[in-house]
């Protein structure tokens, strides 16, 4: 049994992973319906999408194992509650936009638990297959990170993006640990990652980095 | 005996090698004398500077040894010629202008080989100790390409920097091989390694990846 420190300790990790291009931005411009992830911004994820582990977590079959599988299977693994901006469930203006609409991810979403979707827009939860339920949250980062907490119990929280999200947790100092996958792409413009941090940038350390075919994946920590 | 072939491929690498923050900088803002790599960007080359390779090449003793070695070694390792921009050379409008300024590196600068300043102010050759020369080029990247390659002999050439002059080669298509540093750090202001690139960003593919202390290291080459 693991001391109660360490489990409390664990318990209120909040982790992003994200891909990034070499050029720093985690989504190319004008993202939209058609492109979610900007123009262009589909080859971010080309790292992980052939993977068994990512096309096991999307109910298929088959696919490669190489040193990105340990990364790929950490964007959930140990997560509790997923907490999301309402651009990454694909909310907000637009021709999707309503009640209707229910994330871009199918009946099944790949989560298997609460989602917590950060919006100006309320509207009620309601459950998919598999064990995803999606929460909307509209009073601020810090109450979706005490929802996500409750509902996570002892396991962490993964900060799903996208980058405006990523950079409010960022600049809050609410963000421990953080995972960036650099892939050799050059998107030119789109969103960046670590934009509009001001005076607020976090103190980061690196803890490890791996190299796999076509993405180097580098994890952070918040320093102290 | 080398083929000819195998001289002629190697003949005419053009090769950068860089330290850039997570944010994408390889300068911090408002570089100036007191700070050439601008406000905060000196914390870019915390990674090399207590190096035994980076030491020796500079004349001092001692120094650590550990995974990035390989990488501060290769900064000038093979190269028969370095070209750099006149913010690197420390030349252009300011307190620091004119013929009087020979560089940032003392009498014995780090480089022992030909190096092409790139800049619209004219000004005769002139011989440091060491082997240093520093010539300057008023004709543009690709003369000072050109008549790098013929200094190089067979050895490569080392684009030293900084983000400008890299931008107009990798917009240009002129560069072989791009070693990015990542370091941990998070400079929020400055230049930017990929800016200005337009619709001429060059394919990249990468071959390698090696995290260090404080630091990983990524090496790309021209996708075909």
């Amino acid at each position: 049994m693991r001391p109660t420190t360490e489990a409390d300790d664990s318990m209120s990790k909040l982790k992003l992973n994200i891909t990034m291009s070499l050029d720093g931005y985690v989504a190319g411009p004008d993202q939209s319906l058609q492109h979610p992830l900007g123009i262009g911004g589909e080859q971010l994820h080309t790292w992980l999408a052939p993977l068994k582990a990512f096309r096991e977590g999307h109910g298929a079959d088959g696919g490669e194992v190489n040193a990105s599988t340990p990364f790929a299977e950490d964007i959930l693994a140990g997560a509790g509650a997923t907490i999301m901006g309402r651009n990454m469930f694909g909310g907000g203006p637009g021709p999707w936009d309503g009640d209707s609409w229910q994330g871009w991810w199918g009946d099944d979403p790949p989560f298997h638990h609460p989602v917590f979707v950060l919006t100006h827009h309320p509207r009620a939860s309601f459950e998919m297959d598999g064990g995803t339920t999606f929460h909307f949250v509209t009073d601020g980062i810090e109450s979706a990170l005490e929802q996500a907490r409750v509902a996570a119990g002892d396991k962490g929280i993964s900060l799903g993006g996208g980058a405006s999200v990523a950079q409010q947790y960022l600049a809050a100092g609410l963000l421990d640990e953080l995972v960036v996958s650099v892939v050799p792409i050059l998107l030119g413009g789109g969103a960046r990652l670590f934009d509009n941090l001001g005076d607020a940038a976090p103190r980061l350390a690196q803890v490890e980095a791996v190299g796999a075919p076509g993405v180097t994946h580098i994890r952070y920590v918040k320093a102290r």
